[in-house]
């Protein structure tokens, strides 16, 4: 047993969230087995416990493609570099985080994709003659590659990261705009009702739109720490790609026209975002939606009664199969390592059974998010548990939402800007969507930015250049 | 409609099957819109129609991991260049193959993964410490880059393609002995009840074993122009690995030991096995249960007669929901025109409602491998149609089944051999297990390889050699 003690003290989380976020953060993704270091700086491995929240996330994902009518499809992973010269922003943009590889013998270098319209919009320039060609819509699941210099940080920042993009091409600008703004609709409800993670959603500023595109909308997350995170973005590309690429199609009335197109991604930074989001001294916490085994259930085994115990296990096990329940029947383990390491994968329900729970028909439920502890009868076991990941669910949305709420606030002037991004807040100012103006208060600020922008009714006046305005900023610093 | 009828015409395979299987393949590819060509040599667009087959396969397959107890993880696209140089016959094997990143200023060269035994056993060196953490059984879905010379070929042979591959850590030889055996036998179960191509089970001899691996099993196809095609391999690594990568366990004996390994994949290339086994002049033939879409509805539809027609294909629709019929009723293009598109996708069955077949409580059901028409009374649609996908499964396993037994034969000397693969047959040969020997005999067949090898009851004489063995070598031309 002593052996085993070592194992568990070596298991648990040695930093507090609230003592060093960032130390906790990279313990915890390491101990709860969400991904491991790889020999190669900046890279990672995403182990399986954290790549069933990202398989749960493509299920969800993808219903929602289908009944969208974007088909999945692939592209090649490299890249001529002459097509992100086609596009001068997108070419400036990308240019600095762009991995070539090595006597490729294509008479040109080839990068690996950090993101992929321009391989995308060649085919289409191939694919798409007419209107009846349009909308196209079509979307892929795959590896990206940013050769970052910032410091990396497990699913946060890594210089690959596997992520979906969207690319979809319309007739008219209408129709484009419209997609931007349902698929920023459809990230923020996934956000939400899925990972239980509150956003901000909004436009945003000049300084801080993708590298090729009229406007980008953003989803917005607030971490523990004061830090902002971007969990998605939706592009409106206009007509910017097309005439790059050459994409044009015969409308109705016979004249050759450009597309409107669009783009839109999110990726596995979504894994990172719940687990600082929701994990806590123990551990990760898994909202009840996202959890691959939304229940674990452990049997309190004592010599004279434990095959009594492990067919009522097995006979709970079988009554709560839609919630697909792991079955902790390890031998060798006691029941409080077990506790542990499931508290540690962040499993939402834990349900105790021991012989005197048999005796009283009886099992013992723990919420993971809360620690609660309900003794509940056999017969009402099923409607219990159903009832329990429903309000943990909303629990820890609300509990979040708390957080992101009581932590937006508003400036007058750069000092008070500045004082409140210290805070770990995100700060509402006047400003002038100007990229030189925002490059001055990112400068005074620290590095803060802006996440979102909106227009207000009522006029104001720019923190920085004292000009009228009805531009709102949303600042922060952020991943 | 003059310009539908070009468009038709452009549409349609220019070339036949059995006058040119080759540059068939290569139109059939882009006509049905399985793939298209990529703007760099040897790489290629894998477009919806095909992405949903690969798709609709990994449904199939995740379905069989989740059931062994597989886990889904993913691991990184670059490998340290040192990593190969660990096992020495791996190494020498994907030397060539490599392709490496320029100026990443690791301190070595990184290579883009040509498969990933290395990079995931350096994690298993990390992760593998008692039998506690045995079995190990992890899965990627994943993009892989061979910088293939040999001519590349849509989904047969390029230089990125999509795959699995499973690696699994046991204590015994023995489990991952039976481990390799299921993984193959799934493969065949796979390739034969889904998408309807019979196979070869055996195998590998040394000439063609894994370059790493003590055992490779192979299921191996036989397509219409007489090239055998691999289509999924499963590799008993012995403890090659293990040893080379430091992955060892404390055994319940506490005695330390070195894992036994296992490693298995099949790619994208059995699209194009399909495409080839199952297509004919007028396009792609998906066996039904590949198939995303089972049925298309094609109204036949007359001015006066519209409304009701579209109504009752909307209503067949619904009642046919289970199959996940296209409804095509788009206008301006004729029902012949949408007849053949479909044909060109391979649709498995077409429905045709016209006026005259509402008169009558009617639809026309038209099975696209034989072209086989039946008027079926509306009240029998939805079991006819059960019963017609049903048949079309079988029958399609059926003929290609016949194909592969009719072009099996055997050879008692080199001349023999060599004629019967220039008829496109896959020979029987006893052979010595012996790479100088197959090398010799490659040469002499201009390029023929064995595909499997099997034992014999009997003992017989080598080919080449004249000494006398057991083993029966199958040899064949190859993709």
């Amino acid at each position: 047993m002593a052996d085993k003690k070592e194992a568990k003290e070596e298991k648990g989380i040695t930093v507090k969230k609230n003592d060093n976020f960032s130390e906790w953060y990279i313990e915890l993704v390491q101990k709860a087995e969400l991904a491991d270091y790889a020999p190669i700086k900046g890279f990672m491995v995403i182990r399986p416990h954290a790549y069933s929240i990202w398989e749960n996330i493509q299920n969800y994902f993808n219903n929602f493609l289908k009944n969208e009518g974007v088909k999945n499809a692939y592209f090649p992973l490299l890249i001529p570099d002459s097509f992100f010269k086609k596009e001068a922003k997108h070419a400036k943009g990308f240019a600095p985080e762009l991995a070539y590889i090595k006597d490729s013998e294509e008479g040109e270098l080839l990068a690996i994709r950090p993101t992929s319209e321009t391989i995308i919009y060649d085919s289409y320039s191939k694919w798409i003659r007419s209107w009846r060609d349009l909308p196209l819509k079509i979307n892929q699941w795959c590896n990206v590659v940013r050769w970052e210099v910032k410091q990396t940080k497990p699913f946060i920042r890594t210089r690959e990261f596997l992520w979906q993009e969207g690319h979809c091409a319309f007739e008219s600008e209408k129709e484009a705009e419209q997609n931007m703004n349902k698929i920023i609709q459809e990230y923020k409800k996934m956000a939400e009702e899925l990972l239980a993670i509150p956003v901000l959603v909004g436009k945003k500023s000049k300084a801080e739109t993708f590298a090729g595109a009229n406007t980008t909308m953003t989803i917005e997350s607030l971490m523990p720490d004061g830090k902002a995170l971007q969990m998605g973005t939706s592009h409106n590309l206009g007509q910017g790609f097309s005439k790059a690429f050459g994409i044009k199609f015969k409308g109705k009335d016979e004249k050759e026209r450009y597309p409107w197109q669009t783009s839109w991604g999110f990726s596995t930074r979504l894994i990172g975002a719940l687990a600082m989001t929701h994990g806590d001294d123990k551990g990760l916490i898994l909202p009840p939606k996202i959890a691959e085994n939304k229940i674990v259930i452990v049997p309190i085994l004592f010599e004279d009664s434990k095959s009594s115990v492990l067919k009522k296990v097995s006979e709970i096990g079988k009554k709560l199969e839609k919630h697909n329940p792991i079955l902790d029947t390890r031998e060798g383990y006691s029941a409080g390592w077990k506790f542990s390491e499931w508290e540690l994968k962040g499993i939402p329900l834990r349900i105790e059974v021991g012989p005197k729970d048999i005796e009283k028909k009886q099992a013992v439920i723990v919420r993971r998010d809360n620690g609660k502890k309900e003794v509940v009868s056999e017969k009402e076991l099923e409607k219990k548990v159903s009832k329990l990941l429903d309000e943990m669910q909303a629990d820890m949305f609300e509990k979040a939402k708390k957080f992101l709420d009581s932590r937006i606030d508003s400036a007058k002037n750069i000092k008070e800007l500045k004082a409140k991004i210290k805070e770990g807040k995100i700060v509402k100012v006047f400003m002038l969507d100007d990229i030189e103006i925002e490059k001055q208060i990112k400068e005074e600020t620290e590095g803060a930015t802006s996440r979102i922008i909106e227009e207000s009714k009522k006029e104001g006046i720019c923190i920085k250049s004292g000009k009228k305005t009805n531009t709102i900023a949303y600042f922060a610093r952020s991943y």
